[in-house]
């Protein structure tokens, strides 16, 4: 997406054909500047450090990583090395494991493992935007059928929680791919920001990309959606998934539950957009199944934000002695959520629809072992 | 209540009969400091700059404003004076019209004003303490039935949104004052605080008050209440009300109707504390007609907390660009409300007992009437 006219996409390789460029997403919003990494380490501490961020984007980083080792040293020991710093950084997220088994399976096998390391970094790269542009396309859709509906009289209300945005994939995002897409094709929106506490990536991260791509936007706290949507205020919720049942639960950032419940009381759309890759079809039941993270308090006890004289400092909110309880998720039960917005299509979170959306996933993931991947 | 072991009120008459103590809340929760007040202006500047705030306590303060007025010069002009001085400074405030009327039209027909005024003052304060103490009693009924629940085999876990205890009031509170109650009644509790952005009060004070007294709590934010609910973590909700309507919805702080939404769909009771004065009887249907305030976007796009320095500063959390709307309030449907815990008596908000507790409010007005008020 476009950073002030500009496109970018938050990971990429320079001209040089070894380093690699992402842009540091801990400045934002106060700052908006480039990092490259030039080694394994470099890639590796910007991972657990959270420079990049985002389950598609981490993948797409880690792979890099091992391209970045390669060049280094193509050893069969420096591949194991590498594969072991690097799955460290953040040892719970799926997409990280799975880039690097990808990488170092083609890898051992490979003769020229630079050139392969970094081509399949690209091509993972590459297929994350893909999805993400083909879930734009489908969510696109209903975004202009929300605008049909109002006879095209006013820009189309989307409101969204926390940051699916391109800033945690490789390009478009996946909550806020439709919205670029309605957006660039001439479709008037309207985005309300939820600021997502308590790590606000709504006021950060969703509010600065839509800003800098030149997308119309209002920020919000996390206790206004309610509100909003009583008073007609909102045609539709888009928002991502952390992790997706096979019935279509859906685990995502702590407040969307709530945002879905108030949807449902005013009969607002709730559409929950997310690749194919997020669901785990050996979970029915998400409210009983799905283990929700507890991160440490100081979340949510203290924030940084930048100071008058420029400085980004962190302040205490809360009384010293209070405890503070910090749950990651919530999980939002199926029959709240309209449907799901995937790059295989829309698909209603009931029986048959999610059955259909698992036979075309399982269709194509055989195709693609068929072409050789 | 207790700060540290050491009984409080917000507001009290110092011993030299004359001057005013007032905690001044701008500080909480990183100091805890009084502060006299010893002319009118001091008060109203008090007032205006939120050192104190909450609805009832800012009738008891300028009550005690007026008495400082009278003690300087109790002539009638300076009695208009007075009064003009202290509406002007938080005129929406519907508690500090009805406080400034009272004391201006007793103080008028009175021989001594300066002893009227502070007798005066004093009732009102003491009135306002009797009120949430008999709301106190009334509620924590309804905790010791959720504790008898689940057989008094753990704590009963409430949760409450902003800041409806005894800052707010002169002692007691609204929506703490039932668990004040029932904690010194050794009813084991623990609360559930929201933190209640964007201005924090539940943080800022609810946390404060309640670790002071000693009342076991944890801090969340307001994106956590429908996950804990879904869990089983929440036995009942409390909260305060800004306005409610004579059908029984209720206006309260942003969120609120959020959190009832949660308790609806698990099956938690949510009860609205609250002094009849807060009721308006002209109005029914509090979505469509109680005015919702929009506040400036500045408390949501920056925040202050203290420094490592032990400083306080404020700190910018959005990107520069973007638009923030802030609206201060939000209106609960009745139908989401188990029941109004009032001073006259606990009412479901149904129109038998809507009425039978107009009924009530009507007759005690008139038997206080009768009295002399």
């Amino acid at each position: 997406m476009n950073v002030d006219g500009r496109p970018y996409r938050t990971i990429w390789l320079n001209d040089d054909g070894a380093s690699v460029g992402v842009i540091d997403q801990t400045l934002l919003p106060h700052r908006f500047e480039v990092v490259h990494w030039r080694t394994v380490e470099d890639a590796a501490t910007g991972i657990r450090n959270m420079v990049v961020r985002g389950a598609p984007l981490i993948g797409a980083a880690a792979a890099y990583g091992m391209a970045l080792a390669m060049q280094d040293d193509s050893g069969d020991e420096n591949l194991q090395v590498a594969y072991d710093t690097l799955f460290r950084t953040r040892p719970t997220a799926v997409n990280l494991r799975w880039a690097l088994d990808l990488m170092r399976q083609t890898l051992y096998n490979s003769a020229e493992r630079t050139g392969a390391a970094y081509a399949l970094a690209g091509q993972i790269a590459d297929e994350d935007v893909k999805n993400c542009s083909a879930i734009g396309d489908r969510g696109e859709a209903l975004i202009e059928q929300a605008w049909e509906q109002v006879s095209r009289s006013r820009p189309v209300n989307i409101l969204t929680h926390c940051n699916a945005g391109w800033l945690a994939t490789v390009d478009w995002g996946t909550a806020l791919a439709p919205i670029y897409k309605a957006f660039n094709a001439g479709i008037p929106v309207h985005v309300w920001v939820d600021e997502t506490r308590p790590r606000n990536q709504g006021a950060s991260l969703t509010a600065w990309e839509l800003g800098h791509h030149g997308v119309p936007h209002t920020l919000i706290v996390d206790n206004a959606g309610g509100h909003l949507m009583q008073h007609g205020l909102v045609d539709l919720c888009i928002v991502g998934s952390d992790r997706t049942t096979a019935s279509g639960d859906v685990a995502n950032k702590i407040g969307t539950y709530l945002k879905a419940l108030a949807a449902r009381d005013n009969g607002v759309p709730f559409y929950v957009a997310l690749p194919v890759s997020t669901i785990d079809w050996t979970i029915e039941n998400g409210v009983r199944d799905i283990p929700i993270e507890k991160r440490a308090p100081e979340e949510l006890t203290h924030i940084s934000g930048e100071a008058d004289n420029g400085d980004v400092r962190t302040v205490r909110l809360a009384p010293k002695d209070s405890p503070a309880a910090n749950y990651a998720f919530d999980v939002t039960p199926r029959h709240l959520v309209s449907a799901l917005i995937t790059e295989r299509g829309v698909f209603r979170p009931i029986a048959e629809e999610m059955a259909e959306l698992r036979r075309r996933v399982e269709e194509c993931t055989a195709g693609e072992y068929a072409e050789g991947r």
